[in-house]
């Protein structure tokens, strides 16, 4: 799957976010990938669930991913950071 | 499965959890439920990662959900929160 069919969550507000999916899908796409890490993985699931159930009805999860990444400070120490994948398909 | 096969995530630290998690498997359980809602999601998915890499290295993650829980409050207003609910083996 291209990386352009993946949306990224990060600090804006929740909306941005299902505004970028739907788009996604309205385009063309029959797949996309939504990621997060750490504190935003939260609102990665908020905005699974507000597509399918309010915009896209015919999207579904398909897949849910998750691991631990590790970060490289500019110090050299690393930190261990949870992420997820949500794999949707309409 | 049991109710108590399922370790809700709340508040408290994440080390917390874990601990909850991997008591269950080490009495004897060779599956576990992680649940959580709303901004506890991101928890539960480290105290998946914890465990699996930390503490059970033969324990997977089978399944991963996602829902909508509708919650009514006192007044009678109703709000939407994400709920996970992370199956892990081992």
């Amino acid at each position: 799957m291209a990386e352009e069919n993946t949306v990224f969550i990060g600090k804006k507000p929740t909306m941005n976010y299902v505004l970028a999916v739907v788009t996604q899908f309205n385009s063309g796409s029959n797949d996309v990938i939504i990621k997060a890490r750490g504190r935003a993985i939260s609102r990665a699931v908020d905005v699974a669930e507000i597509v399918r159930h309010r915009f896209i009805h015919n999207a579904v999860v398909k897949d849910i991913k998750i691991e631990t990444e590790t970060l490289t400070g500019e110090g050299g120490r690393s930190a261990n950071v949870s992420s997820i994948e949500i794999y949707m398909s309409k």
